[in-house]
C-alpha cells in the first residue's frame, strides 16, 4: 500500500501511516466481563474469550498471512456484544456462536466479503457517555 | 467520510466499511504479561498496563470526540515493546513513560502529528513464529 489516500477525511491524515501494514486483517474481539447481573451486559459474560480463542485457532488453520486475532478491553459498545472489529477497514461485527466466528472468518477475512447479517451498523452518536 | 477509497490497496476492498467510523481514533495497547524470565520479555512485564491506563485518563481529558484507548492481548512484537497501535491509520508506537504518553496524545492524538522519536517501523516479514 503506498500513500495515504482516502484517509485524508479523518482528522489524523498528516499522522498517518504511509508504509505496508504489520497486519492486513487485525481483529480485535472485546472479553470484558462485568459482573452477571450488572446492566448493560459483558461481551466476556456471553462467551467472547472462548470464541475469540476458536477464532484465533481457525485463523491460524485458514493459512491467510498476516492477520492476527486479539483479545481487547471493553469497547463501549456493550449493547451490541459480543462485538469484534476488524481493522484497518473498521468492521463491527457481533458474534453469538462458533457458526458466527467460522462465517466471518470464511467470508470476511478469506473470501473478503463482509457478513451482512452480522455485521453492526453502529450510531457513533448514540455512545455510552 | 464517504466510500472507502484509497483502502482498495488491501485484500479486503470488498469487505470494507462504508461509513463514518465508531471511533475516529482506536488506540490498542498490549497488556500481555510473561513471567520475567521469558526470552520474548513482554510489553505488561514493562508496565504497559499502568500506562494505558494513564493515556486512558488522559485522553478523556482531552476533550477530543471519539477517540477509544483499550487493553489489548499480544501483538506478537514484543521485541519492540512496550507497544501501542493506532487504528484506522495502523502507526505503531513504543511507549516507555508518562512522557512518552503525553506525547502521543497531544502531537498524534490532538494535533495529528506523527511522533518520529516513537514510531515503530516493523517489518512484518520478521514476526515472530
Amino acid at each position: 500500500m503506498s500513500g495515504n489516500g482516502g484517509k485524508s477525511a479523518t482528522a489524523q491524515s498528516s499522522a498517518a501511516n504511509d508504509s505496508e501494514p504489520v497486519y492486513r486483517i487485525h481483529v480485535f474481539c472485546c472479553v470484558n466481563e462485568r459482573p452477571p447481573t450488572h446492566r448493560r451486559g459483558s461481551c466476556g459474560g456471553k462467551g467472547s474469550r472462548q470464541l475469540c480463542d476458536y477464532m484465533c485457532r481457525l485463523g491460524m488453520a485458514t493459512g491467510v498471512r498476516r492477520i492476527r486475532i486479539n483479545h481487547a478491553g471493553c469497547m463501549n459498545v456493550c449493547e451490541h456484544g459480543p462485538v469484534l472489529v476488524i481493522y484497518p477497514e473498521g468492521v463491527w461485527y457481533r458474534f453469538e456462536t462458533q457458526e458466527d466466528v467460522e462465517e466471518i472468518l470464511r467470508s470476511h477475512i478469506v473470501a473478503g466479503r463482509k457478513v451482512e447479517r452480522l455485521a453492526l451498523s453502529i450510531d457513533p452518536t448514540t455512545l455510552h457517555g
